[in-house]
């Protein structure tokens, strides 16, 4: 098979194994995940993430910035895929079509892996991909250090959760954890510890945020758990003025970290 | 007809009217509006909306707060309507199914309506559904008054935003005006009118935000046209020190509210 031939078919299995990438399943099988659009492949090829396929219309191939992309992705050991309208319709969502699609190496870290900075963003059971991705753009927004994922979270690389970093997501460190993992570790932090949750807490104002940091944020039904709870420092909790009895998760993080890291 | 019948089919012209609302043509045509879930129908009544039908499941008929919204209902004029499994799946959403659906009436001010307090948030040409839901939720959370429009938003009658306010659409008051009517107003404003971009900004922690305050917040791509611009009297920005080059709108929004009406 000649490489360099341009897909013409939807059918073509390495589009097909492409397209599997969207099932959770697939992703953890391969450590792979796709990432839409040029503007967030070349972040990507600028911080040296791993490229395993570029995928890219025919008609764009002299692009200079297309052929960057192309350069980089053999430079990985990956594979470029030119191909037509009708093969990139099947990789490519309705409600945000792209001309350029990457496939790229996952890339989890452990908490040996965790230098203390400014402030980690510690996420416990996080459901919302659209939440966890726009959390990742604040973290990297305000310039903290990572996220950390423990227990049974959603999965940060995910189209929806990947389309919400807006590019960020190769810039973000991404830990996960166990529950009985991260407490242990836990209790090493030379900082402090600050948990938000509305019972038995202090006002948010009131708190030295003392860096190193770790902001620790419960699920968006269910809050923090005890186990998690009990590890924090400091419980803060954001004034409810109205009806609303909470603020979203994404939203109660970003005022929260420009509260500790821009006040 | 007999108005207590069960209604079994899905194929039930009131049930495919209901449905049809997913449309924004047809909520445009019907001033008309669904509601998921219990939690926030309660929300719509105690807050005294105008209620149209609320559909339920056949089997919960008894429950105390079922019988409570069917009252409501029909003391606003409206029909309940008592459902099998079968028509309330046509009518939920599979990522987030509900044995209770309402359909309430629209409620749209304009700029005479709108009285100087602490905060109005101005929305120019917001186009993501769950962006103005989230929005809207942190307008009730934070106790500010309420969202200004202006030009071509989204619907935030639709069932994403409607979704994503969680119950707060029902207390936060939703202006709607064109970009003239907007300027033309503004220029009466008693207070600081606010807006955020990066360009010519100032910090934002260097302004004393004076109350009555609108914060004027752009488009999510485009960001704010010149004309808002230019009838703001402090235009700020949020320190951004990652390679992110811009905050999730909703995200902007929250911290920008909790800085100016909680600090």
């Amino acid at each position: 098979m000649n490489d360099d031939a341009v897909i013409t078919s939807p059918a073509n299995q390495t589009i097909k194994d492409i397209r599997a990438l969207e099932m959770r399943k697939r992703r953890k099988e391969t450590g792979l995940f796709m990432a839409e659009g040029l503007r967030t492949i070349i972040e990507g090829m600028e911080l040296g993430a791993q490229m395993q396929n570029v995928v890219y219309l025919t008609t764009l191939s002299a692009r200079p910035d297309i052929r960057r992309v192309r350069d980089y992705c053999l430079s990985c050991g990956g594979r470029p895929l030119e191909v037509t309208q009708a093969v990139l319709e099947k990789l490519s969502h309705k409600d945000n079509p792209q001309s350029v699609i990457g496939v790229f190496k996952q890339n989890f870290k452990t908490l040996a892996d965790v230098k203390p900075g400014k402030c980690w963003v510690v996420l416990e059971e996080v459901r919302d991909p659209g939440n966890l991705g726009t959390i990742m753009r604040t973290i990297d927004g305000v310039g903290a250090d990572g996220v950390i994922l423990v227990g049974n979270c959603c999965d940060p690389y995910s189209v929806e959760a990947v389309r919400a970093t807006m590019g960020s997501l190769f810039c973000v460190p991404i830990v996960t954890a166990t529950q009985d993992e991260f407490i242990a570790w836990s209790k090493t932090w030379p900082g402090l510890i600050v948990g938000t949750t509305l019972q038995d807490s202090v006002d948010y104002r009131t708190v030295e945020y003392k860096q190193p940091l770790l902001l620790v944020m419960g699920n968006e039904q269910a809050g923090l758990t005890e186990p998690l709870r009990k590890a924090c420092h400091s419980i803060v909790r954001l004034p409810m003025n109205g009806r609303a009895d909470s603020l979203n998760l994404s939203i109660a993080t970003g005022i929260m970290l420009y509260k500790m890291l821009e006040d």
